[in-house]
């Protein structure tokens, strides 16, 4: 439908433009959104003129772009995400008062781990996740509870692509993964010491909704002195009450 | 840019196939998207395998579709929406702590209030808002801040507009809400008993950036018996916290 000389639909087109905005990239003028997304000049400004009529980029006053609060209204309004989000936040807001550190939800998503909610206490030590910002899946807590949990394709998947490491810490084994993933499904936590930074240690947790099934990881980022045992404890009453949320949600 | 007969643009049907997804509608197949949008069903069936593709759509195991993950990501990374709500959180967290009621976040969007957080205790009493949810800019709390605040123009719009009741308190004569938009101007905050619900007051109070221009309303739902003090204190010294959150984010 409407594809272009090129074969991308114009679908294809809308993501790339969306996808030249990020936290560190919030205005852009049209002329930048075309060579960021590899678009010629006057189709980059014709399909900007089309989301900004439709609302899904704004402009403002010196003509820049930027994401429109419509888009924002219609990602949400309709989504997991949210709901997801609004079983999980008392739970959160709970886990954070105790254990004082970042308190993060993260699900499964292209094989990355997606972090939906992040809330950080204001003492609270170094952490690189961002809300709507991704970690790889065998280099972070929350991602090793959900590959633990994934499906056999996913693991297998992920296990036989070249693994990067983000810090010392992170394991790049694939047999030593594997038994990690064991190991997870048979505790139902990890603590995941210096895999992402070496002054952390990430504690992670399976999230289940109503019907068993995994579909999130409760997790904290501790100093790496911290002895984890209390994290453990709030994490595992959380995603028991994130479930029962999740319950509550439906039946409403 | 690639429009159909009809003279609607690809994007504005991209627009028209989010819309119909909501809180009460979150999984659909692609035959009732198309009728909901009003599309033809090999249009309809086209577009959504697209925004399949593309990650903007995800479809589950029975062939329904629901918003993909990569939209909220698409639309949040890069968002004013989340810079604002990241550091409104933390006020937010310590009014709905004192307040013991619902806490909200609204921002002026399409001459509406649209709510980009909302914080629920379990204890607190009926409200209406949900996130990404809308409410009538004369008609609650939260929209009132923003129009008081808001240019003249947009003052003009929506006062000389048919202006609906949501509730019987809701006050719907032009020349009254122009003088609550005065009072609102002199004392920075509005307590509007009933305008949304008759059993709930709303307190409002505006949200200042850096640069001294209001960009949301901050507002708490207290049962109609509860005095305001309280909360007109708290949401004042939180859109004060809010205002200095968002100066160092500024600065980092």
């Amino acid at each position: 439908m409407a594809n272009s000389p090129s074969g991308d639909s114009v679908t294809d087109r809308v993501v790339r433009v969306l996808e030249t905005f990020g936290p560190d990239r919030t205005v852009q003028t049209a002329a930048e959104i075309g060579r960021r997304a590899h678009l010629p000049s006057s189709t980059a400004h014709r399909l900007v003129a089309e989301l900004v009529e439709g609302g899904l980029l704004e402009r403002d006053d010196d003509h820049r772009v930027r994401l429109g609060m419509r888009l924002w209204e219609l990602a949400l309004r309709g989504s997991r995400a949210l709901r997801l989000r609004q079983a999980a936040l008392p739970s959160m807001e709970r886990i954070q008062a105790r254990v004082r550190e970042h308190t993060q939800l993260a699900v499964l998503e292209h094989d990355t781990a997606l972090f939906l909610e992040r809330l950080s206490h204001p003492d609270a030590g170094a952490n690189i996740t961002r809300i709507a910002g991704r970690l790889p899946l065998h280099a972070s807590s929350s991602g090793l509870v959900l590959l633990a949990y994934a499906g056999p394709d996913l693991q297998e998947r992920v296990l036989s692509a070249p693994l990067a490491a983000l810090s010392e810490g992170t394991v790049t084994d694939a047999a030593a993964l594997r038994r990690t993933l064991a190991g997870i499904r048979r505790s139902g936590f990890v603590v995941a010491p210096g895999s992402v930074e070496a002054v952390s240690t990430g504690v992670a947790v399976p999230v289940r909704d109503e019907t068993g099934e995994v579909v999130a990881a409760l997790s904290v980022v501790l100093p790496r002195e911290t002895p984890p045992e209390v994290a453990i404890t709030e994490l595992l009453r959380g995603a028991r009450d994130i479930r029962a949320a999740l319950s509550r949600a439906r039946d409403q």
